[in-house]
């Protein structure tokens, strides 16, 4: 059984072609999920809030004659614990030893979205609810966004790239840290890293002291580099790396170092504000991209995201024709 | 490209239409809304809670072959900014500008529910957020009551009267003011006045010193009339008004002059509770409306309800039927 | 018309043909659901939270090609008043006489969830929330557990039962009482004592003193048992029944003696962890039931929940197609 919930599971050139069926299936050129997904039904569980997410896929399935049932835990559902040997005397009803596996039970798919806990990063990195999921669903999972990674965001992410310069190979990625008013995890910045690596692009992250990604991630990002001659460089010259890039990818993340101490990450946050994205920023080819929510004046100035350089709606967009390629692959 | 926003962007006569097209698809002599809806998606926002409206979208859209994703903000959805040239620091993540669009590209047409914000009365009147998602979904917008109209009620409630009363023309509506614990938004008592002048009825708005509904839309309403050769009178005497008419549609809603003083609000809501309506208002063939959800032995009395004028349930089946018929127009 | 909102409505011949059918709807050899229910809406209010019924409902008429409508009253929707003759100045925007014919004429058939109040027992056992929306729905009502009872997972309790030992007539049926952190509603026991009754199986409850389950259904089984030869039994030697039984029914509910002492509940609670079910209290052949969600370590141990006797996750399967055969019954 395939799930969708690491890009560290999968090869590249098996997510390359997830991507080109994602591609004619928005040019209507291919109804692969149509075939796969008609009278099919997708079970997701929410335990965070979600727009782009829940609506692409709802949309998505009933497109092609399937059906999503959406979940909120602890709001429609019960409270899930997820930890094993815990006596189950506090506020969760449910384990996920039971929940999973039932829901399975009703589903042909399970969507799960748990976004990460910030109180350790080793154990975000780890993934440990997505990866129960996976363990007692008996289905195919979908991360939709788990402790440390946003695979769905970041096929996407590789699609519109695909898309908007024909080519990725060899081309300049900029992820580029951005600020906010409070610490948000790193999935997207973990995904968005390694579907640019994935896609054989020339990688630099822009980031100021204390905000360097999970080890893991960044091995692998240079790993698949190195295989395609590149490299992964770090700077926090964010002027000088984007001013030369095909895509700027704007990002808010914390530091790990401030999981416990919000004031410190706070403060930092306010000395970093010239790190928000402007127009000035972009060559006069290079491509916006932000994974949505974003915080305008504050990440990126309104004035870029209104310039005809942002590609933040396609983004969003093709979130759902990119799931649609994912989920046609998985159900078959 | 079509939106369903305000009575004042359509022709009576266009409405009229629909209105007749709603009565031959509950008749089921008319599949124009299968044929129309069949595998498309409306995607609806609710900044504000729902039975009536989500219910009979979804229900209606799942009756045509299509389907219907629902999107609360701030419980499973993020909170959305709406306002221009925000840095956006507080609690809002996401913003209208982006958030239109992208639900715009998952969806065939958006419905959006925004209730008035009560603090200027000239502001809801301009009805600032529903012109947003106007401007910026790139798909028709519905408008499921915002802070000035509730088009679909009015539009039911114009085939409720169109199907008890055989024809509308010169036949006498009376709006009927009633109290209540809140200071309610006029979107409601807006559009029962403007659905009844594209009717062509004649018109009597009761209600006591301080409750005038906006300018703009009494205007409408009456230029709507003098084309007809009528007129809309505006009376404190309530039971004089209702006694002779062939509907009484009653509703609270608040004082504008109270935005800002609940106290005052409260006591003139206290004092005015001979304003209830009851069988004793009704004439004999009289009948009974209002928009649902009522409160009972407040704005109406329970014995009114329950008496065989009261239209209330087939004026809410109606929701349902009304919105088939604009919706098909609208995606076709 | 017909309703699934008691055991006490139905014969147990007519409950036996519905179980029937589901497990050859689970079998896929009957399309009955599918020729019922394609096309048709269901509309589910919750008063109250849930996993389970939300989903298995969804997804089972998903896979017939028909449509669930949710509604989270006091959530997505108005609080919903319920008692007659209430003056409405509190919280409730909306009466269960407006709402319950209205969502009727939005779909074909009503579901309703509405937790036991637990304030008086005796109101509770006569379940006025759900026979209001009998009364005023105008469409077939199903319970999706209220006050008094939850038959849609007495019904998957049965068809669970029937699936595994083959047949039922004679086997034995143990009830077993488990500690809690909080006194639950006596709605599962209830319909889970009632289905065993139905199926002619020989029955013990085992509770300590002060939690006997609500006299008109313990009557009820009673009568069916006796027609059938058999007893109810009630005891409190837990260890005792489990060892000789077919199948253990672990479940917590709370004592009606203390429903306005809650410290008193608490600590009968505290002193009754020995009631908790382990892999020892049943035999080598004995299936372990709940009707989930399960707390764990606290109602029944962990090891036993993931023994190969326990069979929770197919009672949970089981929702979606005893619930169809219903519906299908219902609808037709």
């Amino acid at each position: 059984m395939k799930h969708w919930i690491s890009f560290l599971d999968h090869s590249p050139s098996a997510m390359a072609e997830w991507v080109e069926l994602a591609m004619r299936v928005k040019r209507g050129e291919s109804s692969e999920p149509q075939r796969a997904l008609k009278g099919r039904t997708l079970v997701m569980l929410f335990f965070n809030p979600s727009l782009r997410t829940r609506a692409s896929f709802e949309a998505g399935m009933a497109r092609c004659g399937g059906h999503a049932v959406c979940l909120n835990v602890g709001g429609d559902a019960w409270r899930i614990e997820t930890r094993d040997g815990v006596r189950m005397d506090g506020d969760c009803a449910e384990h996920i030893r039971e929940a999973a596996p039932v829901l399975g039970r009703y589903g042909d798919l399970l969507a799960v979205r748990t976004f990460a806990a910030m109180k350790n990063a080793e154990e975000d990195a780890r993934d440990p609810v997505i990866r129960s999921f996976e363990r007692f669903a008996g289905r195919p999972v979908i991360n939709m966004e788990s402790a440390a990674e946003h695979p769905c965001q970041g096929l996407a992410d590789w699609m519109t790239m695909q898309e908007k310069l024909g080519a990725t190979r060899g081309r300049r990625f900029v992820l580029s840290w951005a600020p906010h008013i409070k610490p948000l995890p790193r999935a997207v910045p973990h995904s968005a890293l390694l579907a640019a690596a994935a896609a054989g692009m020339e990688i630099t992250i822009a980031h100021p002291p204390g905000y360097a990604l999970d080890p893991k991630f960044l091995e692998q990002a240079a790993a698949w580099q190195r295989a395609e001659g590149g490299t992964v460089r770090v700077t926090e010259d964010q002027r000088g790396a984007c001013r030369q890039a095909d895509v700027v990818y704007a990002k808010s993340w914390g530091a790990t170092d401030w999981y416990d101490d919000p004031t410190a990450q706070r403060e930092d946050f306010a000395r970093r504000g010239d790190w928000m994205v402007t127009p000035d920023h972009l060559g006069p080819h290079t491509l916006l991209m932000h994974c949505l929510p974003v915080r305008r004046d504050l990440e990126v100035v309104s004035a870029a995201l209104e310039d005809s350089r942002c590609v933040v709606v396609d983004q969003a967009e093709n979130r759902m024709w990119a799931q649609l390629a994912m989920l046609a692959r998985l159900a078959a």
